[in-house]
């Protein structure tokens, strides 16, 4: 059986494996031309568990549960917008709203030498909420799991009665106290919305990266066996936006991977003028035989960022043909980030205070 | 090594290389003699960890933790008093007091078939709750695991990171993710009142059954790795007071092995005649060569919850040397355990609201 680690930091290169595996469903055109966003028809959004359930509600305009989060264990970078930008995609719907700062978990489930204290995963949560509430969420759509109602904790302790070991060790390979809490945590983030305390039994939307499936299977699992009303949760699996280096992936731990939230200009402009790309040795031998977009990190931050759809996809089909210069496309990326992330930067500022008030209460 | 199961339900016949192996200490008679406590004289508390620093707080009239609790898992019996008394006789001193209703644990730690959900454990909560304020807790001095601060969560989950999987089987033998869960919240509430947020960091004292020692090292251990700045918790040790029946605990399955708090008079009647004693066949045999009072439940019981030294002493020696009958005894002991127990019933009855606003909130 094809083990995935959640906590791998590895790339996934081969997604189609999984797919058949674990049984995960492409969407199919029909559904893709419903949804108008971006990740979508970009097929950023790559794979689906239940999605008809969501889109049935969509379109019957009647409320389903909308529940993601991010653990709070560094900076926000480009990485984790898409994530966001999912949730805040539902969110205009009729949905329930439920983002989880996942304090405690960033806490547990890493290291001392990467997290030290849940001192400093609420400081990281702190600055993580900040971003969040900047990007557009309201204070109402969070809450921050060492700050929480009482029952979501009973929950998440319940829940460890619905799992034996050989469940655990069958998707994770292992079993570490930490990592059974962090898992805990996140059954109960998934789950909790659909009890009567909360919102009520109805369907529910996460979106994942396909590294995370066995999380999602297990909670799908748990979901089966807990001793309250509930639907199986549903999800969308997205692609991981890669780094900015050849064959790396966005990590907090090096700067120049990733293009981090709060960056100044000047960094956007020396990480981007740093980028892999795919193009050639010289301008001439580019014009000649064009370069390789599907292998450059910048037309990748377009595929995944940038709004307008005939822009990116201009963009990318000059460089392949050779019409633009790597350079060229790095200016205007670089010009597009600057000015996106000048005015997401000013928001946050704007949003420190109510931040601090919601996680530390 | 010698391996304890905290969950076994089996009665330890030989304490003495527990005392030996895993370095408990036994009251040494000028440490009882200070104890002004029928449990120090007549040697129900056993043995201890660390007591020296709660008998300096007592003796200089300084603040202490007195922490303990029960699992909401079934009705109380007279086998439960040992615990509670301790904690009564502790809060008397300058104690901050924390007595846990472990409805969390008591739901996850237990199979299916005998605690089904965690609306039986609150059910069963409320019961325990009325109970241990009668017996002369107050509001204050309590707290129920599915209804307290956060901070006590964040900590429990926080403990994780800090036992690894073979720390953990090394003491239980086994990893179950429910167990986990139960001894995480076990060891939240020996240690959280010396966080900050609660009272500081000061010496503790609980009490528990010997069996229960594993817990109380594993513990100790935890509490040298925290983040936190606090003391080593310390233990007393007390004799678990066996069921009415030959061999056997008291038990809540089995109505004839104890008698429960809110028996009736009948009830007390009943079993206190048919409990095991260690008298003669006949009458005549009795008076000429005495009884065994060192197997009678009835003595035992006496011994446990009698106040009157002398009385329980006279009548010890008394059904020994034969110049009383068991059934003489099992008479004045079904009166004293009727007087005690009516008047228990009254005060239970009195404080049910309050005991269901404590656990329901």
């Amino acid at each position: 059986m094809a083990k995935i680690d959640p906590w791998s930091s590895q790339a996934i290169e081969n997604y189609e494996h999984v797919f058949k595996e674990f049984g995960l469903k492409k969407f199919p055109d029909e559904m893709k031309k419903k949804l108008n966003h971006r990740f979508f028809k970009r097929n950023i959004v790559m794979a689906h568990r239940d999605y008809e359930k969501i889109l049935k509600k969509i379109q019957e305009k009647k409320p389903f549960i909308n529940i993601t989060g991010i653990a709070s264990s560094g900076k926000l970078h480009l990485g984790h917008l898409v994530d966001i930008e999912l949730f805040l995609f539902h969110k205009q719907m009729d949905a329930k709203n439920f983002f989880t700062i996942a304090d405690i978990d960033a806490y547990v489930s890493r290291p001392d030498n990467k997290m030290p204290s849940m001192e400093k995963a609420k400081e990281l949560a702190i600055n993580n909420t900040a971003h969040v509430l900047a990007l557009g969420l309201n204070e109402k759509d969070l809450y921050v799991q060492s700050n929480y109602e009482k029952k979501y904790y009973e929950f998440a302790f319940e829940l460890s009665k619905k799992i034996t070991k050989n469940m655990f060790e069958a998707v994770y390979g292992h079993v570490d106290l930490g990592k059974i809490s962090a898992s805990l945590l996140q059954y109960a983030d998934i789950l909790h919305p659909q009890l009567k305390e909360f919102e009520g039994k109805m369907p529910s939307i996460t979106g994942i990266g396909l590294d995370q499936d066995p999380h999602a299977r297990l909670t799908r699992d748990v979901a089966r066996r807990v001793n309250h009303e509930i639907e199986l949760p549903s999800f969308v699996y997205f692609k991981h936006q890669s780094g900015l280096k050849q064959g790396t992936k966005m990590s907090a731990s090096d700067p120049y991977s990733a293009i981090f939230l709060d960056d100044s200009n000047e960094d956007i402009k020396k990480k981007i003028n740093k980028a892999f790309t795919g193009g050639r040795n010289t301008a001439e031998e580019q014009r000649k035989s064009g370069a390789n977009p599907d292998i450059c990190k910048v037309c990748e931050i377009l595929t995944f960022h940038h709004p307008e759809d005939d822009f990116v996809k201009n963009t990318i089909e000059n460089e392949k043909k050779g019409k633009t210069l790597c350079g060229d496309v790095k200016k205007m990326t670089i010009e597009f980030l600057q000015e996106m992330l000048s005015k997401h930067r000013e928001k946050v500022e704007k949003n420190k205070t109510l931040a601090e008030k919601i996680v530390l209460g």
